[in-house]
């Protein structure tokens, strides 16, 4: 049986990149005519079929919504991809998921697959490689191609796209807002280390609330995780040694981890603390005490991002492009682990 | 633009079901001769171009499995998905998902659209209207073309193809077992009603545990929830009105509320009351206490049933066909809410 030649295959056997190949076989003058005639030449010896998008889009609509995120043992992804089926069904549109697993080159791969005939746009989520490399010519690719993609939550500033995103910085605010007008003055904030551009805009929530209410920032109760599945201990030590009145922290498990700490030294919440978590998933809700949290609205992102590619999918008349930013708001969802 | 139909545009237009338009453009001779012409006629009329899935078969291979599961906001078939992630990468495979959100409309769509080209066979597990309809033709046709089909969880016995199961009953068995063997005499069993067949068979592990032991049963301590998002009444009068001291669930909500209710009455877990559920999630991980249960292994399902379907893809030789059905173990694990 005799296998079709992907992008992939080419730039292996030819030693450059997939993103040289996509261009070469578009003729593009950015590449060596070398380079371009080589890659022609061994595409057809090889009977590679290119994708014909602009050519398909013309002829018919597959009625098919393409989905990539980074993984799918995340409720809030899950919750996303919920929203976006919603709308996709109201408006008759079936949606295909596929999987980056964080890699830069999956997500390539899956685009490339997905853009061959089986959608009409697309939804995504970058990986943590792409954002790392920031190389986004594959969805460059794709938008030149007449291919609409939204990207939600995980965003390239780097792509004219519609997006769709929360305000980190705000709803972390309105969270530490919360805990001081709780009456709260010591409020520890549980995080991960920075490089990632979500956590370091909570934790600039957080100071700016300090700050505003005339509340000292103690570096001894700001806590940066480094490894999440071992966390208990860095946890433990922050409890026992630092008098804190309140958490803060940026994910359910650090929240979930800190009440558990914290009953063990007989601590009772959230007469004696106080615990806030960002994203409402599922352990916030079934953990004894159930945990007050930032709601992420993962079905409200996946709805309005379905929204907004079905209606450029039928815009009648392809004027000039106007991309928008939608932020969706968050809300605090109160529950045991606060008083009010 | 012109727009590809569909088979469901054309059963909304006909005013007949997917599954009668499927069959019409089959000529099977179970649908009435009127209705096939009407279809066949209406069906040329806007162009409707079938899955030519025997020739795309010899012609290509697509190296891509495609998944079709109930739903995805469900930890169980999130992990399954994770197992058939990791093998597919190993041997090079893609993976595409989609969800029959429990509707067998949905069902056949996605399968329809998947087999159309893009995938080189299918890992399923069925929603509940099919399971309830019993109408299993769509994986038949997919399978007498030639596109092979390995079913996981909730199968269809009508349907030779290779499966991947739990042993319900054993699995249920062995946590009550384990309840009996940690001297708890007063076992009430939480589940649901009974259409199900996985509940079905729980209760029957049970069941046969407790004879096993000379136990009586005891109906009163069985109870059949109708309503999940309701059931804290139900199980708060359980705990309140019958002497338990121990409880059998089949899921991990159900659980999770029984602690919650115990809790409340002061009784102390395990000392008073031990709890296993049934499904390993993440409740159970961060619960207070935690919750032993008894795992399905969703990776591992996941795992097998991409190594079965990988091994008869790339099979050198069509023989006769013998289909597998691989049962996969479940272990207990062994937390906070049961005394061992």
């Amino acid at each position: 049986m005799k296998r079709k030649v992907t992008l992939k295959q080419i730039a292996k056997e030819l030693d450059v990149s997939i993103s040289t190949v996509s261009k070469s076989l578009k003729n593009s003058p950015e590449i060596s005519e070398d380079t371009r005639l080589k890659v022609q030449a061994f595409a057809k010896l090889y009977n590679y079929k290119p994708n014909n998008i602009a050519l398909s889009l013309k002829n018919k609509k597959t009625k098919t919504i393409g989905i990539i995120i980074p993984e799918i043992v995340h409720h809030f992804f899950a919750t996303v991809i919920s929203g976006i089926e919603q709308v996709a069904n109201e408006q008759g549109y079936n949606v295909i998921v596929c999987l980056s697993d964080e890699s830069f080159d999956k997500e390539v791969i899956n685009l490339e697959m997905l853009a061959n005939g089986s959608t009409d746009g697309f939804i995504m989520s970058l990986s943590k490689e792409t954002q790392q490399k920031k190389d986004f010519h594959h969805l460059q690719e794709v938008i030149n191609q007449g291919m609409p993609i939204v990207m939600f939550d995980r965003v390239a500033n780097e792509i004219l796209a519609d997006k769709v995103i929360i305000d980190d910085l705000l709803a972390a605010y309105q969270a530490v807002n919360f805990l001081i007008e709780e009456g709260r003055k010591k409020i520890a904030l549980i995080t991960t280390v920075d490089y990632v551009s979500v956590g370091k805009l909570r934790t600039e929530g957080y100071i700016k609330a300090l700050k505003d209410h005339n509340l000292p920032i103690d570096e001894n109760i700001i806590l940066k995780i480094e490894d999440i599945d071992n966390c208990s201990d860095v946890i433990e030590k922050l409890i026992a040694e630092q008098k804190i009145d309140s958490v803060f922290a940026v994910n359910e498990l650090f929240a979930v981890v800190a009440i558990k700490e914290a009953l063990k030294k007989g601590i009772k919440i959230p007469e004696e603390l106080s615990v806030i978590a960002f994203t409402d998933g599922i352990i916030s809700k079934f953990s004894t005490p159930t945990i007050t949290t930032v709601s992420q609205n993962g079905v409200k992102m996946g709805r309005k991002a379905a929204e907004m590619l079905i209606e450029r999918l039928e815009a009648e008349d392809e004027e000039e492009e106007r991309y928008r930013t939608e932020v969706i708001e968050t809300n605090l969802i109160s529950r045991e682990s606060t008083q009010t």
